[in-house]
């Protein structure tokens, strides 16, 4: 981490240089993110081309595109050729004008058109996390012949361990065999004959990476085949892309269920006002949402001035609404995830959580009464002469609230993935803020019927 | 899923049993998974072996324990001899007794040996989801040695792609190779020629499966190995594994997020009153924690009578708080667990959150005073004769409490983790409680500093 090494006076790209020769990659990306990106583009220029590209192959470098913009136009070139082809569509995606079109015309004409055609799939789906660097061979082909080629391309595709077997003629796929049955096979029998009894699982290049991931991790697969629509096979994603794509995920996830924009740098190396700007985006969004509650309030200005005992319980009541809506809407959100239940499985969902909403508000219910009563009983607190009535309105709002907040966090992940956005975006933050106009209406509802000629 | 399909009357074990048969693992599991225990057991039963222990070897079967003690004793070990040791380890991790201790004695003496180890390790250890079903060779052969000999054992190996070289008199680690690099390789070399320079990667038996997840997630290992305090090697973590316990762990880490006890059954499958069992607990204390407010709000009575104005205020406010301390919360969590910061970095993450939250909070105050000061002069509502005294209040309290929720909000993680407790155990509705009792202090605090001597 960047402020833990003291750079300063002492900084030698050279001998850094020098001491990364050897390093694994990831740990030469780990060594180049604890500087600056001028400095960590002094250390690339020292370091032998194929250490560097072990580096750039790397998803961990957090400046990457800033080092490969400041490093000589000729060295970017050659790095570029030399790495994984859709790690360098990665790293075009992220570069910014004149870099990106001055390096792109530098590169090969094969990797500039492969490039090009990564950079054109969807963000987040499977044809911009997928690689070219795959092992393809004709069906006609006999086990040895396919062995003797794994051993001369070895060293330039990402993975050797699935083997596509294409149509000689029509170049589509026809099987995929793994190179522990290849090296098991008789050599002189057909490639074919190492495949399973099975059609390999495929993908499209403009399905979304999640089906990727859940594919690769539901059969257990080291790489999965994209197949474009004239049925030939433009790519592999790997098992190391899902992982990286899981992770970057999750992070996601994570960050938009705590209400804040998501983001990659690491905590501690985001600029102050980038942060600013990831969080307060959301935080004014759900506040000026929640101005709603004031209006409600005052609305219910009558009502406060008649019976101020009722205000006592308000944040106890609407933090409940809230406490629930999360609840529901992690447990829809993963089950969406998971495939557990999809769109049309909404009133399912709606039917599970209006009963789980009651029994649950209920128990609190429960709890909030027996507080009340005890409070009164004990002399801790006096709710008044019609304490035993705000008990019951107490309660019984608690029973609306949280069935209401059970109901509406269950839907949000649904009513989102049905406007086209991703129901992670559903956050706690926002669930509460739906919930608490209307718990507060509820509230004053429930008292204005039960209370209705005692203290209102 | 159970409810889609209907089972009664026509349910035939045999004709189920016929049709899946030759379908991939995942899918014989997820066919499984659609019926109730004892229909499960029953198509199990007309299934040919390799097709139950395929379906077995997946992670994805619901029911699999009850599954398994419904079975026959002869044909459940026979199951368990031909599974893959590490998922037979995780089934008797979970089967009750007496079937426990029945089936145990049963199976082969040395499969009863793996088990009973891979018992002993703690949950969520590298050793408990590791597998002892790998290639080791001596470092004194040759590659085509060690060619041959993977060719013998492939089909009882979970992976050949690593094969582990180990001393042939110490027995301990030397090198692991890869196949790739061993195909490639001079068949009459010593092995160690298609090693790599750098010694492997390795993990503890007790170190937590986290760390074999970020180990492989970061060198882009298809398997780690599991070393134990002598040196041995006691097994492998491989990526499937790696890739199971990162799915389990994303959800454990939204549901605890949303304040729900983590589970791993499906949303729709899980039983009503489990459902309401996992969700009452966290409900129930955050709602007692919650009950402080009501006590908070009894305190601050004479206020609340002489400036009915502030309880207007009141949800805006404290959900303001929760929602800073929430995003904060969920950035902490994620930095953790992608070790960006470290326990001793709490102090860095203060230092940032403090003008962070300073800064937002400043926001988000200014939007009040705003908000208040323009329904004032568009007449949409009388906040009173001191109504921009009750501005400047809601705005400086704004600026404390966002503050003191991002501060507390980020906190809370390390917290936990310090007393030894999951960092992700921190929720959003966690952190809204922690900070709405001091939210309602700082609130009346400001309040009484601000208005004295006007409204108080």
């Amino acid at each position: 981490m960047q402020n833990v090494i003291d750079h300063d006076a002492t900084f030698d790209a050279g001998s850094v240089a020098a001491s990364l020769i050897g390093a694994r990659g990831a740990d030469i990306a780990d060594a180049l993110d604890s500087y600056d990106a001028d400095e960590a583009a002094a250390i690339v220029e020292r370091l032998p081309l194929d250490e560097a590209v072990k580096a750039f192959d790397q998803p961990g470098i957090d400046d990457a595109e800033e080092i490969i913009a400041l490093l000589p136009r000729e060295l970017a070139v050659r790095l570029f050729d030399a790495m994984s082809a859709d790690r360098t569509a990665d790293l075009f995606r992220s570069l910014t004008e004149p870099a990106r079109s001055e390096l792109l015309a530098g590169v090969t004409p094969d990797l500039r058109t492969i490039v090009e055609r990564l950079l054109g799939y969807p963000e987040a789906s499977a044809g911009s996390i997928m690689t070219t660097e795959f092992v393809a061979v004709p069906a006609d082909w006999t086990i040895a012949q396919v062995l003797h080629h794994i051993r001369m391309v070895e060293r330039t595709r990402e993975t050797v361990y699935s083997v596509y077997v294409t149509d000689p003629a029509k170049h589509t796929l026809v099987q995929a065999v793994t190179l522990r049955r290849l090296i098991s096979g008789d050599p002189h029998a057909n490639v074919l004959t190492a495949a399973p009894e099975r059609k390999p699982v495929t993908i499209g290049p403009n399905d979304r990476r999640e089906e990727a991931m859940r594919l690769i991790s539901k059969y257990d697969l080291l790489a999965i085949p994209v197949i474009d629509a004239h049925g030939h096979l433009a790519g592999i994603v790997t098992v190391d892309d899902v992982i990286d794509a899981m992770i970057e995920r999750q992070t996601t996830e994570v960050h938009r269920f705590g209400g804040v924009e998501a983001f990659d740098e690491d905590y501690l190396r985001i600029g102050f006002w980038a942060m600013i700007r990831k969080r307060a985006g959301w935080l004014c969004a759900l506040f000026l949402s929640e101005m709603l509650t004031a209006s409600a309030m005052q609305g219910f200005e009558g009502e406060l001035e008649k019976a101020i005992v009722l205000t006592l319980f308000i944040p106890l009541i609407m933090s409940s609404g809230g406490n629930s809506g999360s609840q529901a809407t992690s447990l829809v959100i993963r089950a969406l995830a998971l495939h557990e239940v999809s769109l049309r499985d909404w009133w399912r969902v709606a039917l599970r959580e209006l009963p789980t909403g009651l029994t649950l508000g209920a128990i609190l219910g429960v709890i909030g009464i027996v507080r009340i009563t005890l409070w009164q009983w004990l002399g801790l607190y006096d709710y008044g002469q019609h304490w035993s009535l705000v008990a019951v309105t107490v309660g019984a709002a608690l029973v609306g609230i949280v069935t209401f907040g059970s109901f509406v966090g269950s839907m949000l992940p649904f009513g989102l993935r049905r406007l086209g956005f991703d129901p992670a975006s559903a956050s706690a933050p926002f669930v509460a803020t739906l919930v608490d106009v209307t718990g507060l209406v509820i509230y004053f509802g429930v008292a204005a019927v039960i209370l209705h000629g005692t203290l209102l």
